[in-house]
């Protein structure tokens, strides 16, 4: 028997031989973009580079004459018109348009055609992923969204096929690089949230209407792909809990600096049985750590399993480029493998909770005056909350004073609810600012 | 025109319909285990806790008896008998031996015989993997390495499949956990290297024959394996240059941290035309750079794209269970996907050089007297090479007295010249340790 383990036996003649698959030659995969901004006209670009493999059938855009560009073959239609697309022989669409409406009726009606769809589009992936999914199972053409969360990072496909053997229950991270660039520059240069959001709307970095970045839209709507896809779980992107980080001020980075931290706008999702904790809100995380580390507009993803521990994936989360390397992969994903996806397990549903049990940082504003701290110390301790630590800086006027007190761990909730009550108290000058302190 | 683009058309009626695939029930996946170690139960674990998908048909071992556990189905068969697996009903057979003998004549076998193969056997791939591929590919099985670099971190998959749309020309790394950990060791406390070696064979992080880690063997067949994958570069192992890190003493951290640099071992590859630059060896890094801020056995990857730019993926290189975890995540791509894979360009052949061009860093150790800066100053500048700086530490002996001299820019093999003139100096009394400083 050990011979036979460490033999050179011949097992090419023992072998049952099957007779090999014929490989049928490949074809170009016909692609109609629709959507013809930053990111279309990148993965135009890639997919003119590649012509034996990729043949671009139509470019979709309102008022497309203004989009013509002239280094696209000449055979490309350049239209309107999406029912054209609909009925043409465009093998799959390339949906680049945002937000719900046409988006969702558009992609609907490709995979009714039996048309793949690629989509960068997350807010449309986060409410109708799994409907559009099963539309597509169906009609046997494929749903791949793979640019719709962290943009050219390839965080999606890592997390659904390079850690399929493992059970993952947590996933934390930087999701919206708009904020990540606007607390940065707060951090690093002292600036007003005002002041850093609008150099970096001048630079292009956030939208006229802010809104979706800074309230945690952005971030949520990813954050629901992202259950779904590694902690199979179905949830709405209502359901998650969103603070906005408009009330971070340059006086809490130093007051987080003093903790050894500073701060993010951190989404996290985590498994509890039956119950998903999820939310997206400015926190605290140790200065030494990935997120806090994490500069400028770059995302993060730090994925926790069962059997592997923390995996971390970054790269530039937004622009035209990454993204349209994300769509472009998507693409060649449907070209490796056959038209429909193995099914896997459905995610299921769990009720959202944004009940993190953590250690918390509570930054108060106040018109000074003594017994505020006892005053404070007493109401947290009526509500069981433990305080760690006070802190506070000098040389800020006396009827304008930030300090900081640092809590041991509590639920939110519980927190919530001292909060409500010690608001009542005369001598706030500003709405207090509550963020989670990560380990 | 503009009408039908935001119109609410149904498609539907107007789409072709054609008849959705009919899908198969799918069933379990017969999967033989060879090779028992860590790995191979930690697969096994992982499989058995998934009953519906995977069915485990053999364990193969040598001396298998002693190797036997209770917590595997009792239908599994236990062997010793590589043969009986070729001519059973298997469909995938997991090599965990590692080497090259047995490993490649069974991996061949089972190809053969028409069994996909997943591996975790670095060598075999960086050796046979085209030769293996193409086994598989006429056989019309598949062949999977996720496991064979960064253990759970799915870098494979993530450039193959992630960034398949980007133009990859540039791989960076951490690939080996054990000189990563001995180096962190040397630079945290201060021990010599020896002594960090013996402890890291104590933890059971370094082989009783450290060889293949050290002096990065290991890590150049990862990088052979990433080349080919990532830059679509075939070379031979035995082409990349590789250095020990057995020469990197405490002192050089203290200059290196002179210099806002800590030393860690560097494998990287870089496509410049038709030559493929790459080494395995100790470089300096910026302290506050991803690879400087790596401690420990973690491995980290970092991939320059086109369009991308750089995407980085860090985890748990190592252990039974985080490879575990890659090598079943490549048993489910096996499951989702069809048996064989479209054939993508083959990787070209391309010279290797280690002629990188980079700043670098010297630690001479003299028996001091005046006039060796001068000296060696002028040797450099026969030789075109410009000094950066000089660094002397006090508390040195004036008998064995270690100083630095960091470098301009300059090719690495006119620096080899530099120093193999230098060397019959009769000032030396240890040799010259010359690391690149990579940005």
């Amino acid at each position: 028997m050990a011979s036979s383990f460490s033999s050179n036996a011949d097992f090419s003649r023992t072998a049952k031989l099957p007779r090999p698959p014929v490989m049928a030659p490949v074809p170009r995969m016909r692609v109609a973009i629709v959507g013809f901004g930053t990111v279309g006209r990148s993965v135009a670009h890639i997919l003119t580079e590649q012509p034996s493999c990729f043949q671009i059938t139509h470019i979709c855009n309102r008022a497309v004459e203004r989009k013509r560009v002239s280094w696209v073959p000449r055979d490309v239609q350049w239209t309107e018109d999406f029912a054209a697309i609909v009925t043409s022989d465009a093998d799959v669409v390339v949906e680049l348009l945002g937000g719900l409406a046409p988006a969702f009726e558009w992609v609907r009606a490709a995979l009714l055609a039996g048309k793949s769809v690629v989509t960068a589009n997350k807010q449309l992936i986060a409410r109708h992923g799994p409907e559009l999914a099963d539309l597509a199972r169906r009609r046997g053409c494929r749903l791949e969204f793979g640019a719709s969360v962290a943009g050219g990072v390839p965080v999606l496909s890592g997390l659904q096929e390079g850690l399929a053997g493992d059970r993952l229950s947590r996933i934390c991270g930087i999701l919206n690089g708009t904020c990540n660039h606007i607390l940065s520059r707060i951090e690093t240069d002292g600036v007003s949230f005002e002041k850093a959001l609008r150099e970096a709307q001048k630079l292009g970095l956030a939208e006229a209407d802010p809104t979706e970045d800074i309230e945690g839209l952005d971030a949520r709507a990813k954050l629901t792909i992202l259950a779904r896809v590694a902690l199979r779980t179905q949830i709405d992107p209502e359901e998650v809990h969103c603070a906005a980080i408009s009330p971070v001020e340059a006086v809490d980075f130093a007051y987080a600096a003093d903790l050894g931290c500073t701060i993010r706008q951190v989404s996290r999702a985590e498994v509890h049985g039956d119950r998903l904790l999820a939310s997206v809100q400015p926190a605290l995380v140790p200065l030494d750590s990935p997120m806090g580390r994490m500069h400028g507009s770059r995302n993060l993803v730090i994925a926790t399993g069962q059997y592997g521990g923390e995996t971390v994936f970054s790269g530039h989360g937004a622009g035209g480029d990454p993204t349209a390397v994300a769509v472009v992969s998507d693409l060649a994903a449907i070209g490796r493998s056959g038209p429909w996806q193995v099914s896997e397990s459905a995610p299921i549903r769990r009720a959202v909770s944004a009940e993190f049990v953590t250690r918390h940082y509570l930054r108060f504003t106040v018109k000074d005056r003594p017994g505020i701290i006892a005053s404070l110390a007493s109401e947290l301790a009526g509500h069981g909350i433990n305080i760690d630590a006070v802190f506070q800086r000098r040389g800020f006027p006396k009827d304008c004073l930030p300090f900081v007190i640092s809590l041991e761990e509590c639920a939110s909730s519980t927190l919530d609810r001292a909060l409500r009550e010690i608001e009542s108290c005369d001598f706030f000058v500003k709405p207090t600012l509550s963020l989670p302190m990560l380990a």
